[in-house]
C-alpha cells in the first residue's frame, strides 16, 4: 500500500454518528429506571448507536483477529520464552486450544489467525498467509522494519477489517502472539507519549530483578539508537514496534473506516490502538476497551486514548483472550437499550416521573 | 424459624473444599499459558472448585432472587421516589420489563420475586408471598421489626437458596427492590463496621445538597435512637435494617449451606453479604463480586469482606442487574479451567517449560 493510500483511508473515517447518539440517549433516559443507573452499559449502547447509526444494535457475529509475527529484540533476552514459542502457540490457537479459543468459544466468537512475520512456516491451511518477513530486525541495533513495511503491515489490518465486514462480522476484537512483543509495546508507547521506560514497563509474574531492569535498558537503547519521531506513528512503528502492532493499528483503522466496533483486549493491543488514534482521532469512536491489563502501562495507553475498561480481571495472557468478555459486556448494553420497557411501557405515575426528573429515586443508588 | 436453628444452620456451612482447590490449582498451572496469566478468571475457577468440591464446573443454570419490601424510613423523605415504585416496579419485574430482566434474558438467568414486606398486594400468581409485614417501622424512631421477624426473613431467604438448589440450580444472584433501602443498608453497614454516615452515604445521581444532608443525618438519628449491638448482626438487622436486606443475608446463608456460588449485585446486595459474613465466616467462600457499585460504601463493604468485584460499570440500578455479567464472568472461569490444552497437550518444549518455571514467558505480560 502507498502512504497516500493509507491516508485516504485515514481521512475518510468520520466520528461517531451524533444523531444517533442523542436519540439513544433519549431512549435510554425513557427506560424505566433511575436516569444513567446502568452507568457504563448505557454509555456503551451510546457509542454503539455512533459506530452503526443505529439506536438498537446486536453483536451477534464476532472475530477475534490474532495478528502473529516474531521479533527480533528477543534476541537481547528480553523474555525467558524461546522465539519458538510464536510458532507453537500459533499452531494451538489453530487448533483451537489456547486461551482466547477457550474463551471465544464460551461467548460465540471465531478466532482468526493472521501470519504477519513469524520465522517460522505454518502449514495448516486455515491460518491467513501475509508473511512480510520472517521475524522484525533486533530494535537495540537498528529499525525494526522498514517504513514501507510499517505501512504494508497496516494494510494487512486494515485488508482483515475489511473482509471481517465483509463476512457479516457485527464487531471485531484484536489479539496477537509475538514473543517480545511486550518490549517493542513499551517502546512505541514510550516514543508516542513521552513516557520513560521505567513508568511503562512491566516486570511480570516472577521477572527477576536482574531480567527486569535488562529490559528496561533495551527499551532506553532502543529509543536512543532509533530517534523515532513521535509526531510520526508510522516512524515510531517501523523503528521500535513491530509487524503485530503494526497491523493491529490497521485493524483498529479498518473497524473505524469499517463503521465496526472494535474490542481492546490488553497490553500491546492497547498500545496499537493509540497509535491508530494518532493516525485516526475519529477510530476512538469505534474502540471498546475489555478489561484493564496487569501490565503497569495499560494505563498510561488508556488515559491517553481518553476510554476507561470494562473489567477488572488481572490478566496478562494476551492472545485477544478478553475480548470475549469484552463482546459480552457489549450484549448487555445492546440488552439494555432494547429490552427495558419504557416509562409509559412499566405504567410508572406521573408523581414517580416528577421525581426522577429530579435524578433522585429508587432510593437514588444501589 | 427459631434462633437455635439458624445457629444450626450458620454452623453447619463449612470453607470451601481446599482439596478440591489445590487440585483446581494444579490443574489452572498446568495449562499451556503463562502461570496465572488469566488472574481472576483462573482465582475464580479455584474458588468454584472449593464450592463444589469438583475441579471442572459448568454454571448452567442460575437464578436471579430479588427480595422486595419497603421501608417505613420512606416517611423521612430519604428517597424522592414514593414508596408506591416499590409495588410497580415489583410488578414490572414479575411482568419482565425491567432492567435485570433484560440483562438475565440475554445472559440466560431466570428471575425469581419474592415479597417479604411490600407495602401492598401483588395478584400476580408467579411472586413468591412471604410478606412478613406491609413495610417495615421508621427507623429514624423506632425499629425497623422485632428480633424474631429479622430472624424469619433470613428464614425466607434460606428457604428460597435451598429451593433453587433444589429446582437444579448451578448459581443464584441476589437482588432487591425497596424504595429507602440504600438509608437502612448504610445504616447497617455503618452499625457494622463502626464507620461513620458521612463515610458510607452516597449522594446519588443528582440528590440535591440538602436532600444528601438529610439522608445522613436520618442515619445518624437512627443508629443514636436504636443503638445497634455491632457484635450482634440480627440486632443491627432488626434496628435499622429492611427486610429485603435480611432476607438476602439468608440468601448468602442458604446458598453457602447448599454449597451454591451465589453473586453479590450492588450496594444493598454487598451489605447483606457482610450480615451473612458476620453470622457466618465461612460463606465468604461462596460469594462472587459481580460490579463495583457506584455507591460510596460499596468498596468499604468489599474491603470488610475481603473481595474484589470483576467489573467497573458505575452501575446503581439494583434489582439484581449486575448478576448476569457476574455469571458471565463465572462461565468465563469454567471454560479457562476445562478448556485450555495443557502443556503436554500443547506440545510446547521443555525449554519452554524450564522458561515458565521461571515465571517468565511469553515475553511475560499483556
Amino acid at each position: 500500500m502507498k502512504y497516500e493510500e493509507l491516508k485516504n483511508i485515514t481521512d475518510s473515517v468520520r466520528h461517531g454518528d451524533k444523531a444517533a447518539m442523542t436519540l439513544a440517549w433519549k431512549r435510554l433516559d425513557s427506560l424505566a429506571k433511575p436516569p444513567r443507573s446502568l452507568g457504563v452499559l448505557e454509555e456503551t449502547a451510546a457509542k454503539l448507536a455512533g459506530v452503526t447509526g443505529e439506536v438498537k444494535n446486536r453483536i451477534e457475529r464476532r472475530r477475534i483477529i490474532v495478528m502473529a509475527a516474531d521479533n527480533g529484540v528477543t534476541d537481547e533476552g528480553v523474555s525467558s520464552a524461546p522465539r519458538s514459542v510464536t510458532l507453537t502457540q500459533t499452531k494451538n490457537i489453530l487448533h483451537g486450544i489456547t486461551g482466547v479459543c477457550a474463551l471465544a468459544k464460551a461467548f460465540n466468537a471465531e478466532v482468526e489467525v493472521v501470519d504477519v512475520g513469524i520465522d517460522g512456516d505454518v502449514s495448516d491451511p486455515s491460518i491467513i498467509n501475509r508473511k512480510l518477513m520472517r521475524g522484525t530486525d533486533n530494535i537495540r541495533k537498528t529499525a525494526a522494519m522498514s517504513r514501507q513495511t510499517a505501512i504494508d503491515a497496516i494494510a494487512v489490518g486494515i485488508e482483515r477489517a475489511k473482509q471481517a465486514k465483509a463476512d457479516g462480522m457485527d464487531a471485531i476484537g484484536t489479539g496477537e502472539m509475538g514473543i517480545g512483543n511486550t518490549t517493542t509495546s513499551s517502546a512505541v508507547l514510550a516514543a508516542l507519549t513521552g513516557l520513560s521506560a521505567e513508568d511503562i514497563t512491566g516486570r511480570g509474574a516472577g521477572m527477576t530483578d536482574s531480567a527486569y531492569e535488562n529490559k528496561k535498558r533495551i527499551i532506553r537503547e532502543a529509543l536512543a539508537v532509533n530517534k523515532p519521531d513521535a509526531g510520526d506513528v508510522i516512524d515510531v512503528l517501523a523503528k521500535v514496534g513491530g509487524l503485530d502492532i503494526a497491523a493491529m493499528t490497521g485493524l483498529f483503522i479498518g473497524a473505524a473506516a469499517e463503521r465496526m466496533p472494535v474490542v481492546v483486549d490488553g497490553f500491546i493491543s492497547i498500545v496499537a490502538a493509540l497509535s491508530a488514534a494518532r493516525l485516526c482521532p475519529a477510530a476512538v469512536d469505534y474502540m471498546f476497551l475489555s478489561h484493564a491489563s496487569y501490565e503497569i502501562g495499560y494505563n498510561a495507553a488508556a488515559e491517553a486514548l481518553g476510554l476507561k475498561p470494562f473489567m477488572l480481571l488481572e490478566m496478562r495472557l494476551g492472545e485477544g483472550s478478553g475480548c470475549p468478555m469484552g463482546f459480552m459486556i457489549m450484549d448487555a448494553a445492546c440488552a439494555v437499550i432494547s429490552d427495558i420497557a419504557t416509562f409509559a411501557e412499566a405504567s410508572i405515575s406521573d408523581e414517580y416521573l416528577d421525581a426522577i426528573s429530579e435524578g433522585d429515586c429508587f432510593s437514588v443508588d444501589k
